[in-house]
């Protein structure tokens, strides 16, 4: 049987994440014990938490130095000591940053191979769900209300962006650069789109947003929070989704000004969430957005790294703002 | 007619609110207008919002210097040329720091003799009001969890606290000097307290909250809340209901560290409100705080000044934390 190519993370970032933080490692494959299934992975997904993993504590176990690099991931079932999957299985899981991943049955699940595999990655998978439960669950937009999306050309923000337009709403973008931010108005339908990297975040969340925003879906943190709670209307919500500008920060930057004194005065609901939370619903999330992605209202854009080689210049790209959708690497 | 002692707001503090930002002006008393009322003032009502209505533009516009001191009061109808009430009436308003205020019948609120009046301006006036809701209705506690409540020896914490403990809670409260902090647990039936001047905010609310937090009532915003977020449990809930910590501040505090990063990985809500929203509920709040006061469950202890001429001074000692429970002049 074939070797397993494994990206072990090495040692711990202190700022910007990149290659030197992981090492590649060849090994046996793990033979599937009882209850257990061997699974060859196809496609890796990046993601902004994995650099929070690597930081500290969050809604996972932190990762130590020497463990296989975390990672969710789909692939097909080889081997199966488990009755509940056969050979051929397509699965999803957090198989780690590895070409064949052993894993218990209860931690793999089974998924539906009429769909594109990109697609289970991302507008099906975490990412999409995660875009479907914190706008609707969490952010409740109304049809007429503004919606302003951060990190808005990102897995997450480009599904929760278009959600937003589909519930009726002035939806904004906010990206870095000016051709991602053409690219949400032209090819994803935005309203608008603010460029983080021209500054004056407020004098452009004026211009883009004239009646203020009623929920803003905070992908970043940061100054565009703060931004984002100077311009909120009353009874605005705020989605705690993600906080990728702090997730390669030395030290942890002052909260947004704004906090708690703008929540009084304009009764603002900030309120954070992860999507495991709602796992309970993901059937209700996946056939909502199946069924958008198959009738043409709903783009899912990815981004395909060929190359399990090229995992760790891929999640350095990621906060380098690279990606344009969902960022995957084809292992 | 006797002269109306007005107290003026003279000019903008720039850190600290005291005397010299008040002047006492004699006038005579302006006759009610057609579907107007004139009334004499007995209590007047001094809050940490007060301070705020002079700094910028909150939920009500922006005092402007040589206005009349806006404030809430109790009062006595002398005159009538409204419908609605008749000399001799109780009733409460936004009467400025004056002896005898003119205002609309609209903007008067008929009150029930049966009650004590510093009650009526307290814990079934707005303080009482803020309490109920903010802490049912935004905080959400169910009994066995934790609630810890900042400024709690004052007017909205003393409820605040006292309901989360009738709600089956454990209650501890924050405030300065030992002194009040054994208030709070002696007389109130807090099961602990905190005192922020002794510093090491996060050691004491370790000690205090074993359990962790699951419901913080924010009077205070500051490093309070900052402490209260890293000792907040998944899930957790906080009441933003002031800032009482930045109203004397000469520029802005830096927010918490913890937003929005501990909101997302611990999955908290913050929510601000201002009691106004709640108006159309205030017979509900009435009802059920007045039982429990009739019926001995509740404490709702006031601190009263005597004399129209100590406004600006008793408003100075309410920063200075020199109140315990509701703080008002008897005019």
């Amino acid at each position: 049987m074939a070797q397993n190519k494994q990206w072990i993370y090495a040692r711990k970032p202190e700022g910007q994440v990149g290659p030197e933080h992981f090492e590649l490692r060849e090994n046996t494959i793990a033979d599937p014990a009882d209850g257990e299934v061997l699974v060859k992975t196809t496609l890796l997904s990046l993601d902004p938490a994995s650099r929070a993993w690597m930081a500290g504590r969050t809604y996972r176990s932190q990762l130590e130095p020497g463990e296989v690099m975390a990672g969710w991931g789909l692939g097909e079932v080889v081997r199966s000591n488990a009755k509940s999957f056969q050979p051929g299985d397509l699965v999803s899981g957090d198989f780690g940053w590895q070409q064949y991943a052993t894993l218990p049955a209860r931690q793999l699940t089974k998924q539906d191979k009429r769909y594109k595999p990109e697609h289970l990655l991302g507008v099906l998978g975490i990412t999409g769900l995660t875009a479907y439960f914190g706008l609707l669950d969490i952010g409740r937009p109304r049809a007429g209300e503004t919606v302003l999306v951060s990190g808005a050309a990102g897995a997450v923000g480009t599904i929760a962006g278009q959600l937003a337009k589909l519930s009726g709403c002035r939806v904004v973008g906010s990206t870095g650069g000016r051709d991602k931010c053409k690219w949400l108005v032209e090819e994803l339908g935005f309203d608008a789109a603010v460029d983080y990297r021209e500054g004056d975040l407020i004098g452009q969340l004026r211009a883009t947003c004239p009646k203020g925003v009623d929920v803003y879906f905070d992908n970043t943190g940061g100054d565009m929070l703060a931004a984002a709670l100077s311009r909120m209307n009353l009874w605005g919500r705020v989605v705690c989704c993600g906080v990728v500008s702090q997730y390669n920060a030395t030290a942890p930057s002052p909260g947004p000004a704004g906090v708690p004194g703008f929540l009084v005065t304009k009764r603002i609901r900030m309120e954070g969430f992860v999507v495991m939370d709602f796992y309970q619903r993901r059937a209700q999330a996946e056939a909502a957005l199946s069924d958008l992605v198959n009738r043409g209202k709903l783009k899912a854009p990815v981004d395909i790294v060929e190359g399990f080689e090229k995992m760790p210049t891929a999640l350095a790209g990621l906060f380098a703002g690279k990606n344009r959708g969902k960022l995957m690497v084809r292992v």
